[in-house]
């Protein structure tokens, strides 16, 4: 059997006495594993020097080696996380709906895990600790298959992770880690259907694209965001000039992160000038549409390409439009139904693009970074759901779970 | 562009306008809709003709024709149907949570349509119209593709609920019927990724395992039922043999009725040559493990392909197991994830059942057969969810839902 296949299998039934354990039990292996990283941080800042160097020698770029790196520090903080999870409250066993029949059925929907959850993501060794965590706190077993580039950090870590859970409740074979650096190692959990719940990927459009058009397993489709910001006429401009500027350059490396920014003519009139000129300044290089062009001379062009490009970059789109509608179409025509945002002064303007808008979180009057699991008060991330099904925007631990209902009678038959 | 291309664009353009509804324009939508089809039930009657004379030239069986066919009273009961769903509360627009940050910016999460619903599904009719009604009641356009059988009946009820439609604020492009006969336009379905955003298909296993395996839109599996019902050692005769008599004749062709009847040892010691025969007097032909037949000689064995079948009929598998254990992992084996009961007077052992049976609906001491939306109180149902993402077991109003998050700030950026 091949390694993918016999790994989803241990996991599957791994999930089933996962399911069984109590909260305590599932907190005190979660902190047991964060000790743990701790104490061996030093091997596994060595395995990653293997990763690193191996990088290196490839040509990976800076700032995926960034990403790929570990340190005391970055283990400190992993470890955090981990037990950042642990104090979480357990959405499993919560009651969500109790029904009473007049025949005398009692039904109880109660919150139960998924089961197992394959997790596909690039070279951060970091989600290897939080994805495990936040799985297994719900009652999960999970399957991760990491970025190749990764592979000696995440098997060190697992190794690590998995030394600890044998002094927990925690099965072992609850988590597993797919080594093999081949894609046909993902091909293969794509279609294991029946053995996976659910497949979330994490990580860039490539890869998120793959996976939702070959999973034959059901899929949470994360990330992709292309994100828009409507100055609108009576928009205040230190308040549209902070958003914007906030929402493009704080962290553009992310999904929340600004792409395009739509703007009413009547507000350019006035502020466009000196709000390309800010952009300018924070080395933004603006693409913009022709009325653009007359306001920032130095701007080239934008072309329906770059409206349906992520940057994640110092590169934004700029468009000047006549009217609410004419944002509101482009954001259905280019939008990724991630995150979109109104700055107006208009009550009705802002009721109109809050309700017409189709995305996971709608703004008014604030920055789209802060479509974040953290900044909602979740506590927890295991990513932003880019689709409609099951769960939409970030992804607390609740968005893990499914549902069961449990039907308690005294003998009841149809008639 | 193709049929199927072209009229999911029409809905994709209906649901932007259809989000705006009120819940007393879709109301009384439905209400003239249901009126209509009283109104044109003759010129219905009349193309369903032409498909029932189509299937009987082609040596359709008597039970799909059946199905196929429509009266005076069956138009009654679908135009009462839609009455129905008209007077259910609109999940549209419930606040499902509300979150203020402590930065001042007020999240609140919100029920909204799902967008495009595409429905795959075979010979009945009345599919047709109770899919447009839920669909439509819950804000979302709907892309049917009904089966070829029933397309003449298809076609005219659509006409008449079009004309229906236009005296009414719902757009008449949300409500769209795929003509074309061939499986193409199912498969051409299954790959609009973007265009629809859920499709749940209706019908036998081999309708939805074609959906599930090839669909690059998201999907909710509906349907396949492989129900267990286990008697206990403690087991009440009376109660235990009421129960699964029901599960199994009250209506073997629906997918909540049982299949296979699993039976303590002790318990089969005093009651079960009594069961079979009642069984037996029920027409149901037995297949029983070899210790069964111990007491029912004139079983046939059962194989392992026959526990793995969803019979829909008179047929029944027996398996004498030692203890609770044995069942558990039976049913893990075999079912489907659908319904599945223990009769019992041991509360441990129910407990235990119950918490570790992995099925949509876990049954103490009642029948399999009350898994339906309608028994549990919903009011509606657009079919019965087996996988664990978004909505399991019977699927309600808003099942149909998706929900937004809208955020309110007064300038908030992210530090």
């Amino acid at each position: 059997m091949s390694e993918v296949r016999s790994k989803a299998q241990l996991a599957k039934q791994a999930a089933f006495s996962l399911g069984k354990l109590s909260t305590d039990e599932k907190n005190q292996a979660l902190i047991i594993m964060a000790d743990a990283l701790i104490q061996r941080a030093a091997d596994i800042i060595e395995a990653n020097a293997e990763d690193l160097r191996l990088g290196e020698e490839g040509g990976t770029s800076a700032s995926l080696l960034d990403r790929l790196a570990l340190n005391e520090a970055r283990i400190k903080a992993i470890a955090e996380g981990l037990r950042q999870i642990a104090e979480l409250p357990d959405p499993i066993g919560d009651i969500l709906e109790t029904i009473e029949r007049p025949n005398g059925l009692s039904i109880v929907k109660k919150r139960v895990p998924l089961g197992v959850i394959g997790i596909i993501y690039e070279a951060r060794p970091n989600v290897t600790v939080d994805a495990a965590g936040l799985c297994l706190k719900t009652g999960n077993a999970v399957v991760l298959r990491g970025g190749s580039s990764a592979l000696a950090s995440n098997r060190k870590i697992v190794e690590v992770l998995h030394e600890a859970m044998e002094r927990t409740a925690l099965p072992k074979d609850a988590l597993q880690l797919i080594e093999d650096p081949n894609r046909s190692s993902v091909d293969e959990m794509l279609k294991l259907r029946g053995m996976l719940d659910v497949i979330i990927p994490r990580g860039g459009s490539s890869l998120i694209q793959n996976v939702v058009m070959n999973s034959t397993v059901p899929v949470i489709e994360t990330g992709a965001g292309i994100c828009h910001t409507y100055l609108d006429a009576s928009a205040e401009p230190s308040m549209a000039a902070a958003i914007s500027i906030n929402a493009k350059v704080q962290r553009p490396s992310v999904c929340n992160a600004m792409e395009t920014l739509l703007v009413h003519a009547d507000y350019a009139k006035s502020n466009m000038t000196a709000l390309a000129e800010a952009f300018g300044e924070r080395k933004v290089e603006l693409r913009g549409c022709e009325r653009t062009l007359q306001y920032a001379p130095w701007a080239t062009e934008a072309t329906t390409e770059d409206y349906a490009t992520e940057y994640n970059d110092y590169i934004l789109n700029v468009k000047i439009v006549d009217h609410l509608d004419e944002a509101i179409a482009h954001i259905s025509k280019y939008g990724t139904k991630h995150s979109e945002c109104i700055v107006t002064e208009s009550a009705d303007h802002a009721n109109r693009f809050l309700q017409e808008v189709d995305a996971a979180a709608v703004y008014h009057n604030a920055s789209t970074r802060f479509t974040d699991g953290f900044e909602f008060g979740f506590g927890a991330e295991i990513g932003i759901s880019t689709q409609k099904l099951h769960a939409r925007g970030p992804m607390g631990l609740p968005a893990l779970t499914s549902s069961k209902y449990v039907i308690i009678g005294s003998g009841q038959i149809r008639e």
